[in-house]
């Protein structure tokens, strides 16, 4: 019989305690991963992987009371010594070894991948292949770090502008775009669906808590085998009501992005060095008419268009490269999509039913986000559901959520993983993905 | 062309800048969903909806510029009045109207619930088929927004322990804990499953990050209709690695819910208050073994042993109400369950094999969290998959991390629907689910 009373003040140290708590010549106990071992015939470093970063411990004969053979890599260990400044060591600091605890030892003695070299230059193929050997490495471990930051900005900044977390099912009788691209499964004898966006279940929460958001997968059974395309991504959502106008969308978005940034050059420093990146500005996000823009990049960098109702990938990249030479910007948002590329349920432009109240960001030249105002009037989405020639089979609680008053309302959806592509110059979103899902790839 | 700038002061007030930022006699604008309107003849009470709660607001004829039969129930509004201090009003204020602006109508007059009433009265049934509307009732909506307390109080307890967020597939080849109670689909002409749990990938990536955390759906094929499961749910999971023992991982989670329990009190007293929640103590947790608990509740409650080596719902009440008598603890950690009972992965505990270093924690007569010590040493995790008889097709990559050393480690999972069940007395887990699955329910 014992009682658990919390967490414990832990023996072992961590680089930052190091740092903090403890002086050179003072006795320390640390733990972590074999990284490296460089024996320099004379004195041996043992490259500690901890998770704030790597810590170098030294071996001299004399000093230590175990054998330096004892430490193999990708062992983990314990390891008790004196702590040493040192310029030369990471951080600054180092470990005198003294003694050696060993925690676990590898069953082989090679690893698929060489994970303690700086940069993991290994097929792209062979780092996914083997992914839980691949993250190891430092430099690709830091993007998933900087993966957390934009998602942890992204609940923190809505949590302090009154939006409500909500958790909505992943399986369900119907998706919400429709369309082929949709998982089916068998759930109990019926058929069912795996959602492609939380966009019906947010938009009845706007009606409940006025302003919402999740994070959470999505799921498109789309047959593109591109490097912007995942077949399960985690899409950051947020919708919200009372909006005078879509702008108001973008300014919660834009304000999102002020933040994140901030969050990553205060929390996430470390990561942002190892990857040498330079965060983008999002102080203020210039907004072009989709048509208007079109035109505009087609004339000034002798782009032939060739359909004039949709953004070709190359006209992504060619806005954005506007942007950059009009007005500075990494980040644009391109306005007035055509009505009849988006959903049902945008809202058209009252002054051009052809256009839509919506809305993508252009980040480094791609799309990470779709948004945009939502028809919230019953009777305007019966009409524009009737006029598509739609069925409203699954969608009878969507719609009759309408039926009972819904304040005026927009949101967005990003993909994480382009974000964080994007953000740290990688050109594969299999890069930023963790255990990417594919045309080909189910595993690990 | 215009420049998007971040999120802009709005003319419009919430609740709390009302009582932060306006005194008495002064002009405000506010708007919100009319939750009630109440006609008293001289003078009439329009209940606004607002995200933080309800807003009196006071209709006089002289006063305001409009008639009241242009307010209707369930439409959405903006108003212009005078702030008043009234100490029977919701907080203490209302507003005396002047101008109105509709900013929404409903379709229809009659609203399926009655969700203005305090207590929603309906039947689960009838308020899991209109959800979108029962949860416009604030004891209904209150609920959610502790839920959203207890899974914010895990992201950024674990955040300040060093852990790292993760976003692991939810589409997979094989499923972690086998058995039959997996939802199957095709993945582009390939045999797939969605998750039961983020296990093997969070083992995983323990010995990338150390420690890891996902606040995810999972996943589970199960047949039972029972008030306490769910198809589909919510799991706060982590994995710590560097453990000395499994005690470290309960200490982990008693942490984190000390720290849930001041997050509630601090933000989300309102909403303590609407449900009449009392909130359980976590400041010490008792941990008792599985085979000596049982024997000592058989005995002290005159209750028949059918199996030793399970837990029976009647025997986690019993454990419950042991604990809640002998150390006035609302939780109990249940420890070393017996290894037949647990997956392969558990590490069995090395002084008597047919038990695991795993436990349980019961909270109020029910199991809120399966965790343990895992098995880091390769050879001992094929030898137990070879002694089960197990196939080891899909899991080559989850082996293979093992062979390449791993640290000792432990994690849980908590079922987030019925944590918040359980904290706030519901005894339907449905209750405290946005959107259920369930064995008839793929809907709304």
């Amino acid at each position: 019989m014992e009682f658990l009373t919390g967490v414990k003040e832990k023996k072992t140290l961590e680089i930052s305690e190091l740092h903090e708590k403890v002086k050179a010549g003072q006795q320390v106990k640390v733990n972590g991963a074999v990284h490296a071992v460089r024996d320099m015939g004379t004195v041996a470093f043992v490259i500690l992987r901890k998770r704030e970063g790597l810590l170098q411990c030294v071996y001299e004969k004399g000093t230590a009371d175990f054998k330096l053979k004892d430490i193999r890599e990708a062992s983990t260990i314990e390891v008790e010594g004196v702590l040493t400044e040192n310029d030369k060591a990471p951080g600054g600091i180092e470990i005198l070894m003294k003694k050696l605890i060993i925690l676990s030892l590898p069953e082989e003695e090679m690893l698929p991948l060489p994970v303690s070299k700086w940069k993991l230059t290994t097929s792209l193929e062979a780092k996914l292949n083997y992914r839980s050997i691949s993250l190891r490495n430092i430099r690709e471990r830091a993007k998933f770090r900087i993966q957390e930051g934009l998602t942890r900005a992204f609940r923190d900044f809505l949590y302090s502008q009154g939006f409500t977390e909500i958790h909505t099912p992943k399986i369900g009788a119907k998706g919400a775009e429709g369309g082929a691209n949709i998982f089916k499964l068998e759930y109990f004898h019926r058929p069912a669906v795996l959602a492609q966006s939380p966009q019906f279940y947010k938009q009845m929460m706007v009606g409940v808590f006025d302003r919402v958001f999740e994070t959470a997968p999505v799921f498109r059974a789309e047959k593109h085998n591109t490097k912007r395309h995942l077949n399960e991504y985690t899409s950051l959502d947020f919708e919200m009501g009372y909006i005078s106008g879509f702008e108001d969308v973008m300014d919660m978005e834009t304000g999102y992005l002020q933040y994140a940034m901030e969050l990553l050059k205060k929390e996430y420093g470390k990561e942002l060095e190892i990857l040498n990146v330079i965060l983008p500005n999002a102080e203020r996000i210039p907004a072009v008419q989709f048509s208007e823009i079109k035109e505009k990049v087609c004339e000034r960098y002798g782009h032939r268009m060739r359909n004039p109702f949709d953004l070709e990938p190359e006209e992504e990249q060619l806005i954005s490269r506007y942007a950059k030479e009009e007005w500075g910007s990494d980040f644009v948002f391109v306005t007035h999509y055509p009505s009849k590329k988006r959903p049902f349920y945008a809202m058209d432009d009252p002054e051009d039913p052809r256009y839509t109240l919506s809305f993508d960001l252009l980040f480094g030249g791609m799309e990470i986000t779709t948004g945009g105002q939502r028809i919230h009037n019953y009777k305007m989405l019966m009409d524009k559901i009737s006029d598509r020639g739609m069925e409203t089979d699954g969608m009878e609680q969507y719609l009759s959520t309408f039926k009972h008053g819904m304040p005026p309302h927009g949101g967005i959806g990003i993909g994480l993983e382009r974000l964080t592509m994007k953000l740290i110059g990688e050109d594969n979103v299999r890069e930023t993905t963790l255990f990417p899902r594919d045309l080909s790839r189910l595993e690990p």
